[in-house]
């Protein structure tokens, strides 16, 4: 159903590139012409998941500096294909002989194997991190065109560990070290992760990605809801083990009298009086603001010792050495927001045959 | 990105019907050659998902009997699409009126208008539960092929309302009218159930789907994720708001050393001594136990009276009449069973050429 | 690349159904709301393909009436999908001994039982030319959305054996038994057929296909070429051996010079002042009429002795008896004009997405 | 229903650049992991389409190496997206104000100005013949695929202008300067070219390949035929105007009784006595040789004086400077030769699925 490596049907996003191969990439297709791009534009994203930022990422200097290889003609995009790829500049070379013959727990080393018959065990390969790159990347196109549409998107970290947010503050949110959008909590939550640390261990969270501005009538009735879709776009993002729209898991505890949204009579139109649902209806954007939220998992690279098996069979104990994020939720934060990101504009553009009167005036 | 009506890439599902037209019904494309299939076989699934079983689910006389039109020869599948069919033998001419002009909250009446431009109102039409009969349906052939590959879908209700199950005992859910393997928790559900009932009101829960035998490495280590493609399926069944796997949303309060799961030496070789990660790492699964729930919000239609707009943009006080299910979960319990047994159909066809040693046996 | 029994990415055709299963159908998904439909028409288009028409069809008394099953509500669609079934009314039973054991030549019953192990042997199954009811019924309302924005298709029959047209007369198509413009070249083309019969042989045959009023742009550069799009469209009708796009096969033979359209100035704006290219530029519509052409073999069924095997290995003659058309060319034309009917309209509609400025317009 | 620039279900490549962008290439997504795979296999698809080879072809020294940026690890394919790039090496600043102003006749300037607003005017941007580049890398892996399954593709010039083959040496081939398989064809065509260059004019022709080892039952019933994927793969092709299958445009000439291939029992099983089918039947391949044809329209760009019309409304005369191809016959012969790999192996892959006793050996 869901493609190996591309992403969406119209604005569709094919990444590649493992984290120690030569380079990682993109390639977005579907991406209409005449927006303006440029590679300094797509960098501030992929700023936002360079490591080294602060003691809570590893402090690998990876630059991570995008080029673009096609699709910008004098500044705008043309419709064909966008080529976005950033050099893989620190493959020093290391000694992977621990990771290559040993199966890190909570990593996907044991089922690649299993699928592949073998894998690149450097780095964790195409399931390291770094494949996130490509994803960040095509997401910046695709907030640059939800920008000129005046939607607005918004992702921050929720909570670290047990250290969730009191109060909301957008613009602490880019001035934060953990994308938090409450300093109190951050502070607190960077006490939690440096006992982690001493620890060895490590930590998990929650990301929040809020929508603004799009249209009601987004998303189809059935498989294609906009629910749907945003859940298959962040599960996909690694370490993600739950999403919840609106008010999520906590819906199967109400009752319908406390979850239905009341509509009401506004000035600007009808509005609803409250947003359990977070913005879908039906599987169709309701006017109100989307949210959707991801759990992700504790970093599974440890210091700790952990048992595990090695490929030939043998138990033995693991401890993995190296640079290690105690936690990827702030790193994460601008990966949950470029696949929400791509998602709401590859439903935009289907959404546009919806309706035989528009189609008319379009074509007239 | 998810196609509005089809579902599924290799294994591809297309539903189409409204609640009150002639009839709702699926074409299974994609269907293996060989499998035996009768309407007997895909009927036990259908009447799983039947309202009128007991008090909490609507007394309507749905008979619901599945025709195959297609694509099955001498008691076996051909090759091609599978049309299954449901004839709406319940559509007693009814006053529509309410409905019609006043958008109910927490139903897909406002969001329809705005996406197409008007809707058909009887019943809720495309967004109605009964479009989850051509799922249930499709699901049934995918759950047969998954039984011959020895593979076991169990669906069954984990919570109503606050109430949850405290112990686990399979036959227990086929015997329970609330699909709970916990005979004393659905008792409890069911007081539960009554007082909700009592108040106009209605109630949400939790469904709970366990893979076993499934082979390790299904599934695709980026956007074709085991478990992104289970999130679309399940997250695409109208009320739910949150898909979990394994942990889920308790991840993000543990910590890496908790979270992850040691492989193990054992006689049937390499496994895991914990499933925290509900069967899937990287993407793909591991050999343990697929886990995945859903949380689904309470029935919107409820007789209380609730604050709307009509579509005129009058502000209005509804009272929802007729027969209303009080909770839709345990009839939803066979959707999210299909949608699973859909999701990991594909993806075993799609796994298939993964490696160039197997296909060159299957082609020598 | 190509689904199955799944046409299209936005205006998605799924056809099923056997010769001599219970029906045949249809499943238009991504058909836009709002669109004016009824049985009434799009039994026009099924009746042009219904034989007993005239003495060079066979004389079965298919009566093939459509029903719309869902997707339709007071006389226009809804947005969700169009189910379009026919029944099959006319399945006697019949010895099919005959066909069940041996392999006819030119049909896919060889490759059937290769493809799938065994095969429905009933006229066909699959493969019959009664699994093109369901694509003529989806592309009539394909052709109802193109005629609301102004787009017209018109097929014909351009040569019967060697028996080609020399004038074109548009009114004399729909009078005439082998739907071809001129009136003399049916004639002679009858006498052809008649000659045919009485060898119990069978003719072959051109049909072509003009679209008119399609706006330039349509189509994309790479892949997603129009002329790319309607080459699978009319290859995958049954029969056909080879399509053409403008001049097709005569542009190997021609220079430069002269197979250039060179571009001109006219009063409503850039025209081409030839139209070798058949409308199309790169993949994209040029604005001048689109032309498309499908060479279809004789029908395989004959009378006449042919040498074959049987499934089971044996040497043996074959005398095809019973009602067969001694040329499908006549009961092909609405099927290449429907299949370039749905083709034109997903191109039309994933189109709409091409341009900032204009996505802009529709969404502002 | 095609991609703009993905090809391909379970095999999909998707191309991207420009002729004066940084660079061009394919991503390769679910290429099978344990392919020896190598730059230099590769280059040696890429080197047939290079120019420079000899007169016949343009001189500019395009050196065109391809790099392989991911997905292979130790000489083997991993499984994950194998991501292939050539650098522009020559894009010298040129003057490109006679092309950038005026539509030139053949091209595509055009339609891409009326479809996306405006375009990349330096060298045809997307439609120049350097988007073929990605076609043959990513043609190169799938012909490696096909050949550790025993499939053998042998494309090669069958006419140019006039003058056509009337031997077939298959050695021949990759001696000859225009890709013959018939030396005294190719010395006559040479001629011809000659005096097209020296009447400023260009020359079109005809190209076959021809595909031995595939087993029987490759291919769909209904949409999903060989024959519709490798006319859409065949007419993505720039230039390409028609499109034959085995007897192609001559079948509807023939009769029924001359057209059928008989089925013989010969020692290795049942085969065809003849192959007018071309290897495909009900489209599935039927073990014959497959046999496909496209028809190549002349070089648009030529010397001599056109009519046509600047962007701003115009009419004017222009000569189109530079090197140019009198043909492009011989270098396209490599691209169809890739594209026809593509589509087989896709289809190889998804008839994996076809059989259910199958698909239980492949997972028992």
């Amino acid at each position: 159903m869901l493609s190996h490596s591309t992403f969406g049907n119209l604005f569709r996003v094919t990444t590649w590139g493992e984290s120690h191969g030569e380079a990682l990439g993109a390639v977005v297709d579907g991406c209409p012409a005449g927006l303006s791009l440029s590679e300094e534009l797509i960098q501030q994203y992929l700023d936002r998941r360079k490591p080294g930022q602060n003691r809570y990422t590893t402090a690998r200097s990876e630059s991570d500096q995008v080029q673009i290889l096609s699709g910008v003609f004098e500044g705008r995009t043309t419709g064909t294909p966008v080529s976005l790829i950033v050099k893989n500049t620190d493959q020093r070379s290391r000694d992977y002989s621990q990771i290559a013959e040993v199966y890190r727990p909570g990593h996907a080393d044991f089922t690649f194997d299993r699928k592949y018959g073998f894998r690149d065990y450097r780095g964790g390969g195409r399931s390291s991190g770094r494949e996130t790159i490509g994803r960040v990347a095509a997401g910046a196109v695709a907030s640059l065109i939800l920008q000129e549409l005046g939607i607005r998107l918004t992702a921050y970290t929720r909570s670290i560990g047990p250290v969730g947010i009191d109060s909301f503050d957008r613009e602490e949110i880019f001035r934060n070290p953990l994308y938090m959008p409450d300093r109190a909590a951050s502070e607190k939550a960077q006490e939690y992760l440096q006992e982690c640390i001493s620890q060895q261990d490590s930590a998990g969270g929650v990301i929040e990605c809020l929508v603004t501005g799009l249209p009601s009538g987004i998303g189809d009735p059935v498989f294609g809801k906009l629910d749907a879709a945003l859940s298959a776009a962040v599960m996909s993002i690694g370490g993600v083990k739950a999403v919840e729209i609106g008010d999520g898991t906590a819906v199967s505890q109400t009752t319908g009298s406390q979850n239905n949204d009341p509509f009401v009579a506004a000035e600007q139109g009808i509005i609803k009086g409250s947003n359990h649902a977070g913005g879908i209806l039906g599987g169709m954007s309701d006017g109100s603001t989307v949210i959707v939220r991801a759990h992700v998992k504790p970093t599974p690279s440890i210091g700790r010792i952990q048992k595990t098996v090695s490929s030939s069979g043998q138990e033995t104990d693991l401890s993995i050495r190296g640079r290690h994020d105690p936690v990827i939720v702030p790193r994460a934060v601008v990966v949950v927001e470029a696949m929400a990101a791509i998602t709401i504009t590859d439903l935009l553009f289907s959404n546009m045959s919806a309706r035989m009167d528009r189609i008319k005036s379009f074509y007239k």
